[in-house]
């Protein structure tokens, strides 16, 4: 058998799978419920442990906010859960469990999840991105995962899309985060990112300009990326698909308005098929390839 | 054996190699002494004929300038070769030699060479950019050339940089070209880049200005690309080599400047090695692996 876990901020999601990647059951709870890494591996173990029957559970992967150091397995200071520091999550896991542990990028893992199983099957070259509180990515490369040199391939939201733009938290001016990302949003306006998309939705003028300007810079990355990586298709993930029938046509008329990427060559668009559980999916996947 | 040719708007360049992919002569001669593509085919032709002894060439690859419809061979429309247009080189090439042909990106092909004999030996993941008349790119991934869905990943040149800048040729206002290829800096300051480069590393100051703003652009470019893409190195060749310790110095000043890229994971920044030889040593690399 197979584990996949996506260990998020909010909610801990894990999946059972035979070892063909075909899901058997799955669990979740809130993050902030269990508290420290211990209590979050713990209960892991104990969904795996307790489901699994008289089988061996062979491989474990799990996707987890960044900064990681994928080769060692240990998540370096994640903003998205405050207090975890140089958490050693693949030995915790390893020992917890018995099995061979894969700590991977989250992201990455969601968008082998629509690779495999969602928006993006039958492609061989796409990229995942997900817009919510922050913008990441997951790239496949003919068919298979790039994680870079070092792990952190497919950061497409510190990619800098106006070297005249504001200064982000992650020290550059002018990233793709800083002006799409929904926490910069929320502190622009003041208000919630959801709610400022509803607001646009509904005919609000200046929630409508200021998500405009957010979907047009994105149309920007998608040009700069059709550009630097020839993908199929692009697969978008996070809250913003919520809002895909006010933004989707934004960012592809910016992307339709470069006569540099000639129509034969124009990557399709997608919204994410698999919501929530894009990462569990990618996180078995993952265990899958990795056995 | 193998052949590789590198078809340029100045020069063509033939090389012969063993099926290992060892040199064993090359050629060259100028584009515009043959003019048409009929007689460019027949000259590489002859060269390969009058050179091979009694051995078979299995396979020939060819760089050249793009558009290309590599999947039928066909250079479209490039602007480097005027008066070329829908030219079926592979087809053309094929029934002049009796051998398999493969046309390729000319920035492919030397990326592909510094990468298995230049500048790039011993890395998996590495980007290689031309900065010269124009810009360009060939993109290694897991130790592969990473073509794209359509053969045009690595047009890195045609980025967006920063959307307030000026038009380009290619449609887009920005794009990384516009801001450093030669022929844009050319028309924006009415002298030859390579005078400008010159005058900048003898102390002039406008001069040292414009090569200093192409520099810093350049730079972004490549934090864009790390985050993208995680690569080991970026390899850069075409007229800017002959300014590099001018120019390198600001580039990495720029890259240094992201404290997003840790430098952990920053990439090296190298010059190309291979110099001109460059795209007939991946054109016969190319013509290897694909035998």
């Amino acid at each position: 058998m197979l584990a996949g876990i996506d260990l998020g901020g909010t909610q801990v999601r894990v999946a059972l799978a035979r070892s063909d990647g075909q899901l058997i059951a799955s669990f979740k709870t809130k993050t902030p419920l269990l508290g420290t890494p211990q209590r979050v591996v713990e209960w892991a173990a104990s969904e795996i442990e307790r489901n699994r029957g008289r089988e061996k559970v062979r491989s474990i992967a799990i996707g987890a906010p960044g900064p990681i150091d994928v080769e060692r397995g240990i998540l370096v200071n994640p903003p998205n859960l405050p207090g975890w520091r140089n958490v050693p999550l693949a030995a915790m896991l390893r020992q917890a469990t018995g099995s061979q542990v894969h700590v991977a990028n989250d992201a990455d893992m969601a968008g082998l999840g629509e690779f495999h199983r969602g928006a993006g099957r039958g492609t061989r070259n796409m990229l995942y991105i997900t817009w919510s509180t922050g913008v990441g990515g997951g790239l496949i490369v003919d068919g298979k995962l790039h994680r870079g040199a070092h792990g952190t391939a497919g950061e497409v939201g510190h990619m800098i899309i106006d070297p005249n733009g504001p200064l982000d938290q992650c020290g550059q001016h002018g990233c793709l985060e800083v002006f799409c990302g929904g926490a910069n949003l929320a502190r622009e306006t003041g208000h919630p990112a959801a709610e400022l998309f509803a607001a646009a939705a509904r005919g609000d003028k200046h929630a409508g300009m200021v998500v405009e300007r957010a979907a047009r810079y994105m149309g920007m990355a998608l040009i700069s990326l059709t550009n630097a990586l020839d993908p199929e298709m692009f697969v978008m993930g996070g809250g913003v698909t919520r809002s895909w029938g006010l933004v989707q046509p934004m960012m592809l008329e910016t992307l339709r308005s470069s006569p540099f990427i000639r129509p034969a060559r124009r990557p399709r668009l997608r919204r994410a098929r698999l919501g929530d559980r894009a990462g569990q999916v990618g996180a078995v996947e993952w265990a899958r390839i990795n056995q």
